[in-house]
């Protein structure tokens, strides 16, 4: 087991990551305040390992309540996030009670935004079971559910208490998922390692095959970036805002095709081959490097085009992101493998031009 | 017009109260970061206020949109809500823009919980236009939301950047609501002032004529004993819990009768002749001062006993309150008029006793 720390002053916490860690109740014991908590998970997820997980808990006396909600990102709204309320409020859920979100990062954002405005804030737990969450979503205190104008648009920065990444969890992944989680891991290389990046080339294969050395290491660095970042800049004031690298247009992809049709991963490689599209116009990568890029991904099983939604519906949807400030779009492009920086200097023209290299 | 502070260091505000207010947008103007502005008001106070409001600011050139939600506590609820982030979303609002809730202690709680949530947080500013309001609600940062089984019990500690609180509002606020307010500023004396009760029984008949002179000293006195308390206690950990005062009984009114139907401050009222008559059996207030009590929330013109839910009702929606801590429900009582303590010593039979007493 490894164990890296979030650094946020009174806020800060541990995430360990290793083998069998669903069976290690005593790393979630020194966290609560009560003996009372309630899980919530999704009907893809609970069945593989609800079970074990409370098991677990009630060997060590705690009084376990659940909620399993429907699988998918088109449920990531109002309507679900009630389920747990209702749950939590019917089981009488006290302000000192903890929520454990175990699933991936629909659960984990659902589960974390419930439990920032029940009672206006209770603690909460990460179980992260996908790459997805693992490396990125689990980390660093955003919830949030979507509206039907836009992804996430609704939620808090509420920090876990604690994130507990069983590894064993991935072998249950579907592999087109797991293709979506790395999405994430090949953006830390992207925006801030160009080592990590040449070393995912080396290992992508390994990675695919779930070889447990690379899962580790390319678990840990990820989360490691993650945590540096966070700790920076908690609330995205700034440096925080890199690691949206490709989510602008990756969002207005997901939105566009409807919350479910394509992975968030998946929005997120297109998003990104879009903004090293509009990096290379504007003459600050290089078409090498630019091949590099669209060839890692592709080895990772992600696509390196998004669909045609036309330029004028791209712009549209990209209109409602949260990086839009004074009416204008901020993006996250690429100085180079390694180094990715936060604009507001690309012009509609160029933009519109980057999209339509990079659908079809 | 007199200033108040919130002190809590980088979220600290200030509170104004005078006549006039509404007209006064360089108030508002200093606390703004971009020019757009999103006002939420309700069908009963938009028609009254709305476009004076507006017109002030339009005039100073920022860009108004606005928001009009149906009236009343039963609105209080997820789908109004989402009127609010409907608008925000269809009107472009940013992360830097500014949310205005213009109304009483609903459109307070919904107007700040939207903007505590919407993006992760904007800045909002409260303009309350009811007693309540002005002496309570819109003080503080508690925003919430209901839920069929609870009172507030969906939301977020949020703090306003600004409360203006213009007293010409109170001329249009019908009487019955003007007296609920005045349970909160009653409450104030019974917790921490005995002097200010004593004065509030020299003043109420002038304060129900809406006597100017009374009525800023009241509001002011109020807003300055609020201020104190939140700035020793953001987030309800100790002292800040001497506020519910009457709101455990107070809850179980509202939602046991169906929002809506009783007041707010006139379930506060009941709750706290409640709370009163507990704390009067546990010998901890004698006879002569619970007549006081009941005779000033009297003559405020505010219900001295709940409605016959019968005991087992009662007990039963308490045990959903927040107040809540390891199944054991915690009370604000009297310990002498303008002390009170929050303890949990009271045994269910005497908690029964005092409902039994206190209904009719």
């Amino acid at each position: 087991m490894h164990t890296l720390n979030v650094a946020l002053g009174v806020r800060s916490y541990p995430i360990h990551i290793g083998r069998g860690l669903l069976d290690r109740p005593d790393l979630i014991l020194p966290q609560l305040r009560t003996r009372k908590l309630a899980v919530v998970t999704n009907e893809v997820v609970g069945p593989l390992y609800l079970e074990r997980l409370c098991a677990g808990l009630r060997r060590e006396k705690l009084e376990v309540v659940s909620v399993i909600l429907p699988d998918g990102e088109a449920h990531k709204e109002w309507r679900t996030l009630n389920l747990i309320f209702d749950m939590l409020l019917r089981e009488r859920c006290e302000r000192s009670s903890t929520l454990i979100a175990l699933g991936g990062g629909v659960v984990g954002d659902m589960g974390g935004f419930a439990a920032a405005c029940y009672q206006r804030g209770i603690d909460f737990i990460q179980v992260p079971t996908t790459l997805l969450a693992q490396v990125d979503s689990s980390v660093g205190g955003k919830t949030a559910i979507n509206h039907p104008l836009g992804k996430n648009m609704i939620g808090a920065f509420h920090q876990p208490r604690l994130v507990l990444a069983d590894t064993e969890t991935l072998s249950t992944l579907p592999a087109r998922e797991f293709s979506a989680g790395l999405a994430e891991v090949i953006k830390y290389g992207l925006i801030r390692d160009a080592g990590f990046f040449a070393w995912l080339e080396q290992n992508i294969d390994a990675l695919r095959a779930l070889e447990p050395a690379a899962l580790a290491w390319a678990i840990e660095r990820s989360c490691h970036a993650k945590a540096e970042i966070v700790a920076a800049d908690e609330t995205e004031q700034g440096e925080r805002a890199l690691l949206n690298l490709g989510h602008t247009f990756g969002h207005a992809i997901e939105t566009g095709l409807g919350y479910g049709q394509w992975l968030h991963g998946e929005g997120v490689a297109a998003g990104a081959m879009m903004a090293a599209e509009l990096s290379r116009r504007l003459g600050w990568l290089g078409d090498e490097e630019m091949a590099r890029i669209e060839r890692l991904f592709e080895r990772a099983g992600l696509p390196v085009f998004g669909p045609a939604l036309g330029v004028p519906r791209y712009l549209e949807l990209m209109a409602h992101d949260k990086k839009v400030e004074a009416g204008k779009l901020r993006f996250v492009l690429l100085r180079g493998l390694g180094r990715a920086v936060v604009t507001s200097e690309a012009a509609t023209a160029e933009v519109a031009a980057a999209i339509e290299a990079r659908c079809r």
